[in-house]
């Protein structure tokens, strides 16, 4: 980032209690380059109120909605509005926000998933590039540099030929409540179809998983066979999902993730497989990248490390050893996504790979994962051809 | 065994140079219960010769064939002769073998998979019930202790109800062939339909990944939609397989097996999701079985400790952190056996629950699983259900 | 902290390229609670000044001597100035800086170790009690949660008596330019006499190891026999120490620090013996905290969760498996001491466990062990008794 | 072993329930190369008879003491009587069984410690060279595979000059008795001073400690400064120690062995550090060895693949992953020392790195680290001198 001055943020959602708007908070400002002026952080005017002087804003630029939000700050002085609105909210709103925020000449980060539909995200995209916006979507698990060195070796071709591809995702924070009995209390807006959309376990965890595939690999899903399952008794939605996937050039694959797996947290993991070796990396323990390979002894590359490529050297904030974790993943979205909204407030554009955040394409590829996923579900498991939803894109 | 002698064991199959005929010669001696007798180690007579030599039989009971060795050992004195026979040729032989030396009257001890096909299986079925011998199948990872403790605490409900049922066993062995060019070098039996059957991965290790499941939570398998590939270019059967698998009382699984998995060793391991918590084991470190439950810390349950069920402690043979391994495991096989062949001796008849060992109906579930699994692989990966091959077997 | 307002925050060193630096940095913003506004960051100023515009600081605060600094902030209106300054210099300023500061008035943050010498921080604690103000020291392993996690487990019982610590801190970085011959290039202050005081290793790990074990287990050490080492030659300080050590109470002990540890990274860890049970934490894996205890299976305690203690619960800032690292444990002591900070300005005054950073005291304790480990070092590793650094301090 | 026979086996002691006793037949039996063929395996000759009932010993052949068992052996034909005894009797027999059938003719392979005291052991250094049997003791820990590769990468110069060795070996299960207050329930002979000799837990398992830093670093000792402790009220002997280490050539060290560490089991493991790199080796995780270096990735070396040295793969009996134990490393101890008995009886005389198995000297030398230790720890953990027992030795 180049600016000769820090980027003014504003957020909406992320009120009192919410978890994953501190989240985004710490992210942005880890890095000392992003300062937080704006924001409306709850649909509860008061709340958000309350919130915003949690936060130390200036009352004046804490909006009761998101509309007056959008419209107030673009009315102000150039030196004084935000350079783009960070949006937290649940599922069913990322769209509406998204837009009204893009059309009044705001770049977006957006939390994922990216939105209700696939449909709406298609909407979405149109808006996107008819905005001339920067879009980043909080894919946060990509920013771990460990995950980055792995897209290098896929690239780099040290894995040979890819043939199979196996992510997991379990987490069990559901299964207390199943326990216990108090089914109930654990009802959240993510088990709701009107807000969190066709799926819960696939939308919510699958989703990282699938764009955890994806970015390591580049590749696309072709098909998926997905067994999906509600052993939540009275849920509305899946809460866990087995699924057999073909990915482009004939490589095969397993995504599954569950939030009923008994004592897991948040166990997401990946292996592929090539001709020449294979990689292995556990997010519970994200510091660390396995190769493997017939006949030599395994190897275990570490964060921090100047044998790491420079794509893991620039995403790392200490030296080896030095744990990182969640949140300077999630910083790193921000890094290079402000880098991106720093190069388009002066002008600049450098090359396509000038960046490294997932943008909208990425929330697309997502919304068809989760759309496809639950289309196989309902059929009994079948076999599903993944949308096109690039054809257009990529010509 | 309370036999006031050794066993005599004769063995058929495992000359020099064979790597499970000296696993199970390890395995049955370790105890120091049984001695190997008598044996045909080999088609070829020379070598058979030799390998006795190597193994210090006397020479006039090592046979040319192993219809020679069931004849003339069936023809000595009861003082002398053997009292079970290990089988430890390939596939397509074990029908024959076993069907020789059980007509004959001797007990019989058979290398995995059961046969050749579940037809063949169903035969050899008929032919153990009417013998009225012991015949056990070496699926041998069920013999480490921490297995038997993770049966335990299924049937004690610990896990509460079962939801979920991952097996993983990726090995890659076979890829060194492929990374190299020389397909040919590999290419071994087990790639060859007449003698290894309808399956090469799923066939040789896939049973055993469907065993552990089945002998761990009491489950049989009612339907399965598998994908399978064959990634070494040429090759006749299966290198790889990814299984959706739907079990008995509504548990969805997922049970994988692979010989291209680059760099992969021996990674059979398993993990079952419960109401109540969740287990893990993995056999490349076989001494530790982990219990996860949401909200409470992690549990590492180690071999060796009295804390343990007495199936565990029984399986034992050293102290806790004197590490056992493969062999050891192996060999609870041969001992519990073994325990059932002096039982058979002395006319003894303890309840059905004194024996811990594979038997002939787990060797059926493992043919009927290997038959699904291709049925459905050949099928594009469709839901094919699981034969009816325990209807008879239960009533 | 309950001003209604961020702390301001001026840094002494920290500027290009320097590590701790940004360190501290990143540890004071995560929580958007302080601002840095001030500071001289280079005895060099021009490299202050370009610091300055990196973190763009307003260049009328960027100052070109700490001395300077100290007088024109304290001649800043009240609601200006800022509110304590953060010193990252080398050891042999550290005294300097620090009696500068507090004695116009100032809170300080300090990096360790302490200063140059035991009787340096004996002077520095009397102007410490004499300024009234806090004095935090950044001794920041105790920030990790499971590092608090453990405290609580010794205060409360839960290791019963405590009979036996082992503090080991292997790093090899100083190895590499041994094996390329080019002991030269390493050559950093760390290694002059006249900048890093009596030790290197020691001092600049040995002392997080001693605080480590100070921190968890309360015990004071009573005495040392020390074998130090010099492995790089023309070396003038230590490079490795392993220490024999007698804590109060009978409790003994191991403490061994290194820098010649080829291949090691950052492998500070732990492990303390009680009759009741055991604890282990290993700071490249920090999010866990193990507890072991005779016939029982051992048990993995897990950052985030509900059953951790208080201590642990409020010193972290995401969900359990979200992994937290170095910068949020350091953030931690910036947390605490804020808070501290943010009392005495408002005048509140908690009771003394309302805290929780390593404090003046803790600096003491550090060169004392230092001095003493040294001068046993050099008697050939006798045993030499620890300082009465705290007689006075206690009653 | 190249005998057209068996070798045949007496044992002495390891009557019913005596742990290492079925240790030393299991590990003899397991290659199918030893017989067990007569013994005294209790003082007491009921329980003798009785055991060798439970081993299918011909009773002809089981004894009331081991100096008629000596005697009757040296008196059967050459045809029937033993090879070798196997010595597992408590540490004060030691010196006179292995006496007695060394004089009678017969090899020895003997438990350890060697023996009672230092100059016991060095008695029997006379007896043994001027028998000219083969004498092995079991140090079995040295017969983990990658344990031997551990040996071989140092005389390879794999790790650079050597620097710094630090060996551990907590053990928990004396703690049991204190928790709950019934010491005297594990009173056993190890804490007897007229049956263990100077030492408990050094002799018990300071000893493999040693000596498994002797046989990987090829390094003697020379000076020691141990703080030995027994924290188990009322017993006469240590169960904890900590020693610093001086070894030839500058090598500094830290060893200890505790069996007081709360929920230790058996860990005992070893790190050697040296110009180049370093080792890791930890017994609870036998077919593991890891090679770190600075600024490369850390090197897992696993069991039974191809790339490990001709010491390593021929310690081996399985393929990689399927894991060896304990058991297995025991008698490679037996293979070893069984083949130096075969060539003895055949007149063959290999060059000395013929064999691979613990020797008088390591005997000695185990004797000597007691002595050192004790003497120092009973000065207050003064430096104590190794005393000379190589010197007439290797001239």
């Amino acid at each position: 980032m180049k600016l000769n001055r820090k980027l003014r943020m504003g957020m909406v959602g992320g009120g009192r209690g919410a978890f994953i708007g501190a989240v985004h908070r710490m992210a942005a400002r880890l890095d000392g380059e992003i300062d937080l002026v704006a924001g409306c952080f709850s649909a509860d005017p008061k709340k958000s109120k309350l919130s915003g002087e949690d936060l130390f804003i200036d009352p004046s630029r804490v909006y009761a909605t998101y509309e007056e939000m959008a419209r107030k700050e673009a009315a102000l002085p150039a030196d004084q509005r935000i350079d783009f609105v960070s949006i937290v909210t649940r599922n069913n709103t990322h769209f509406a926000v998204s837009k009204t925020f893009l059309e009044a000449g705001f770049h977006v980060i957006c939390d994922k998933p990216l939105c209700f539909s696939l449909k709406e995200g298609l909407k979405l995209r149109e808006i996107v590039r008819q905005s001339g916006r920067v879009f980043a979507l909080t894919h946060n698990y990509t920013g771990y540099p460990m995950v980055k060195e792995a897209r290098e070796w896929v690239r780099a071709g040290k894995l040979g030929k890819l043939m199979k591809i196996v992510v997991e995702y379990p987490q069990g924070y559901a299964i207390s409540a199943l326990e216990t009995g108090t089914t109930g209390q654990i009802s959240n807006w993510r088990m709701d179809p009107s807000v969190s959309g066709l799926s819960n376990c696939m939308g919510d965890i699958g989703t990282h998983a699938h764009n955890l595939a994806r970015y390591i690999t580049g590749l696309d899903v072709e098909e998926i066979c997905a067994e999906l399952s509600t052993f939540i008794p009275g849920r509305p939605l899946d809460d866990d999902g087995n699924c057999l996937v073909r990915f482009a050039k004939g490589v095969k694959g397993i995504i599954y993730a569950s939030q009923v797996s008994s004592g897991e947290e948040n166990n997401l993991n990946i292996r592929v497989f090539g001709t020449k070796g294979s990689l292995q990396w556990f997010q519970e323990n994200p510091n660390e990248l396995i190769f493997k390979k017939a006949d030599s002894p395994q190897l275990v590359y570490r964060r921090g490390n100047g044998y790491l490529s420079a794509a893991a050297q620039g995403a790392t904030r200490t030296p080896f050893a030095h744990p990182e974790g969640f949140i300077e993943a999630f910083a790193n979205v921000y890094r290079s996504a402000g880098k991106a909204i720093a190069d388009a407030i002066e002008g600049r554009k450098p090359g396509k790979d000038a960046y490294d955040f997932p943008t909208i394409d990425d929330g697309i590829a997502g919304m068809a994962f989760v759309e496809t996923a639950v289309k196989s579900g309902k059929a009994g498991a079948k076999w599903v051809k993944f949308p096109k939803v690039f054809a257009a894109a990529k010509t």
